[in-house]
């Protein structure tokens, strides 16, 4: 399973809003109308939007490399893409990523494009490494609580979170998937249910606020999540809801995983009270899957993300291999921004 | 604002499987069709399904006093009422007491008719009460998490954690109620925000995936929520959910009140794991409003309640006053089933 593709110097983004019931791949070949499908969560997950952000590059690129100021242009498209959400550091990490490159190729068009695929497979590569280090977390007949969607669709394939679950899977070990709905925007639902029904990988979908019933029943092994932006000190932003869930797993004794790549961590801020938390329209909360909810007029509180400190946090799982406190020292060896 | 009305020896109910969009009043004449109302939640909230199902014993008595058999039929009718729902106690206790009366008076329609009537009077008057007891645990300036309806629409006016809003609010104390939505099936997004909006209380609606993001944030005073059932020791069940927010409370040192009248202590059982938990349709978590969110074939968990241990709360408010732990002791002076 993807969600992104790259043909004939065209984007193909598989629309995110519009799974599980329309599977609809949408094409771009202007870099403003991919920071908009970021925007709009056409394309989500940290991992996905910095991949779609170095495509967007590329794109850029092709419509300026016969006209004059390079430079000025592509630093132009750079601010455009980075505007489009604030809290995944992916994003950042690829466009400076792409821009150190093309400051140093010029405009070079395939070896940009050939950098983009770089940035796509390695994250692939990277997944597969973190899924395999992260598998042996997980005991033989795991029941496993995972939020949002952190799968091929949030990566360039196979996912972070998924990913770990995948590769358990693979070596027979896991009993259950449980997968938070993930109000207001439903990717638990809409995205990770459909991962792993397509994969069949025994998966049982709640709502949000069954998660703490279902670790009381002693139903859950360990949870494992994904990660937008982890800071040096090991506090990481993710998904709202994500930190409920760590004092819950913390409260019950359940091990709790974050999956990310190194592209995740920003060692430039100490802690996660310097990641910037992206808030997002009322009518999200207002409505569900197009239908209104709530009585209009009513305020509304939307982050799109938490923070969860590091000391909620068992261990955090990249392709490096499985990072554990104090994470100040553990993450200091693993790059990033 | 209410949801239960009696008029010329028919029952009505405000549906509030439609509510906020929709305000429809059904009429009932038959006791089945009360039966059915409960089950699919056009009247929901403990103490009106306890008001409905009083009324619904006048109308089995209005259908069978000319019959032979009175209390065959009466015995029959309770039945069919006592097996709508599994967890809310009240339901119970006001068929109890509706039996009791008949068994003393008789087939006596004008005598049973005034018997639901005071049940329903009593819960008006018990909230006001509990409104007032629990407003002195509120500080000025207080900002208020609730989860569900525990308000006019869940009993027979005024509410329960509601009334205590209410009665805070009059008091010029709140500052800002944050209500829960409440997946699946939305009260708080659908019923509390509405009946707030109504009364011109300050609300502000959130995902229930949010509340452990504003607990951390220092934005939650306290938290306020109905109950369905209460063991002898204080354990108690309620909507789905409330069990994750009294852990975050503890977590983040904020008081955990419930509300309730005494016709919700349930001291036939000495703690919450004899408090049976209803499971409800899958459909409720993979969609909403007939509109898809989730994969075809996925599996689900929706159990419509949880149970909160004693240890987690602060003290239970009720019309007689604020019972504070060791509930075991301060319980065995309510009233009850």
């Amino acid at each position: 399973m993807e969600a992104i593709r790259w043909k004939d110097s065209t984007l193909y983004l598989l629309d995110q809003t519009r799974l599980p019931t329309i599977e609809d791949w949408l094409r771009y070949t202007d870099y403003r109308q991919v920071a908009k499908a970021i925007q709009t969560m056409v394309v989500r997950g940290a991992p996905a939007i910095g991949i779609a952000a170095a495509y967007a590059m590329v794109l850029a690129a092709q419509e300026n490399v016969c006209k004059g100021n390079f430079p000025a242009a592509m630093s132009q498209a750079k601010a455009v893409l980075a505007a489009s959400r604030p809290t995944a550091v992916n994003l950042f990490w690829a466009l400076d990523r792409m821009e150190n490159f093309w400051l140093s190729v010029g405009p070079d068009l395939p070896r940009l494009e050939e950098e983009a695929r770089a940035i796509h497979l390695e994250d692939i590569q990277m997944n597969q490494a973190m899924g395999l280090a992260g598998a042996e977390l997980v005991p033989h007949g795991a029941r496993i609580l995972t939020h949002c969607n952190a799968g091929a669709l949030a990566t360039g394939g196979y996912g972070t979170a998924l990913g770990v679950i995948r590769a358990a899977h693979a070596q027979g070990k896991v009993s259950m998937v449980y997968a938070d709905e993930t109000r207001p925007l439903l990717q638990g639902a809409r995205l990770t249910a459909y991962e792993l029904v397509r994969d069949q990988i025994p998966v049982t979908l709640i709502c949000d606020n069954m998660a703490g019933c279902l670790m009381a029943q002693g139903k859950i092994d360990l949870v494992v999540v994904g990660c937008d932006r982890m800071a040096a000190n090991g506090d990481f932003a993710n998904k709202i809801g994500t930190y409920s869930l760590a004092v819950l797993a913390k409260h019950h004794g359940i091990p709790f995983y974050t999956a990310l790549p190194s592209s995740t961590i920003d060692r430039s801020i100490p802690n996660g009270s310097c990641i910037p938390v992206e808030q997002r329209g009322g009518e999200e909360v207002t409505g569900l899957a197009g239908v209104p909810t709530a009585p209009l007029g009513v305020e509304t509180w939307n982050p799109a993300f938490d923070v969860t400190p590091h000391q909620l946090l068992t261990a955090a799982i990249t392709e490096r291999g499985v990072l554990r406190p104090p994470f100040v020292e553990s993450l200091s060896y693993s790059s990033g921004r």
